[in-house]
């Protein structure tokens, strides 16, 4: 199974590409990092690019499922409509390719990954860390060091984590 | 100029084409309408659906400029981000062609077809109306007797009546 886990935003989009073999085997991660947008583009550019360049993610890994963090709570409406607008050209890239989509909430990575949901973004990270062997990459590029590329190796594991079993695209209300 | 106004949304997006020669004629309308989409259908099956009819409008009217109603304010969350995520992709569409994009909030909709920021919808309805010759087109059809068009007509003639000199499609913060 290939998974890519994606971690929407506007600025920074983090993605993780993992194969899984077999349950007892720990998942190899293919590639991950961010995507980067300029602040000084107007916004249709921005989403171009992201589109763009997922397009180009799921034509070279070819993923059979697409898992992407599910925004439920925004401190501000002002963050949530740009994301969710990138969220909508992410969605679109997987859609269009017929790729099945997962949504987790940052609550259900937590669970999952740390069986804690008030776990703390590091610890996420450190679990992630010794989930996946990451060995093969140079941690220290300034894209692999953001936390959305964590973020992103973090959902791809939680995909792989709860199975295939709970695919759920559900249509919106 | 050629001008689509565009309200977006996940089960209706509102569409309308006006061709605008002299400030001293009346725009005249090429088309206006709602693309629907299936609520029993998944999240990115519905996006690609919005998706690949705006770049259809988009390939037979060739605007020359993208007028979409900004989202500045919404009762809840839920309906704010499904609804960006089809803006996104509305954006998309705009992008890919390089087609300029102006959002208008449903205030500035208001004053400037109407010149009254709390007119009803009804009001700007029936303004846009007598602004544009809708006479050559059958009013009682599903698409066009919904709000979602009729929002449309008002977004592309707000665009016609700023004129382009406010043609900015701010980058997101």
């Amino acid at each position: 199974m290939i998974i890519l886990g994606v971690d929407p935003g506007v600025a920074l989009v983090g993605y993780a590409i993992i194969h899984t073999k077999h349950h007892h085997e720990k998942p190899r991660v293919a590639d991950f990092g961010c995507i980067t947008t300029s602040k000084d583009s107007p916004a249709g550019e921005r989403l171009l690019t992201i589109h763009t360049e997922m397009n180009a993610l799921i034509k070279k890994h070819k993923p059979q499922l697409i898992a992407v963090e599910s925004l439920y709570f925004f401190k501000n409406l002002k963050t949530a409509m740009p994301v969710s607008q990138a969220k909508g050209v992410i969605l679109l890239s997987a859609a269009k390719e017929n790729i099945p989509i997962l949504e987790f909430t940052p609550l259900q990575v937590k669970m999952t990954v740390v069986g804690y949901g008030k776990a703390e973004k590091k610890q996420v990270q450190e679990m992630t860390k010794q989930l996946l062997d990451l060995s093969s990459f140079d941690l220290k590029t300034k894209d692999r060091k953001k936390d959305d590329a964590a973020d992103a190796l973090g959902i791809a594991l939680c995909a792989y984590l709860k199975g295939s079993s709970c695919i759920v695209d559900k249509p919106i209300p």
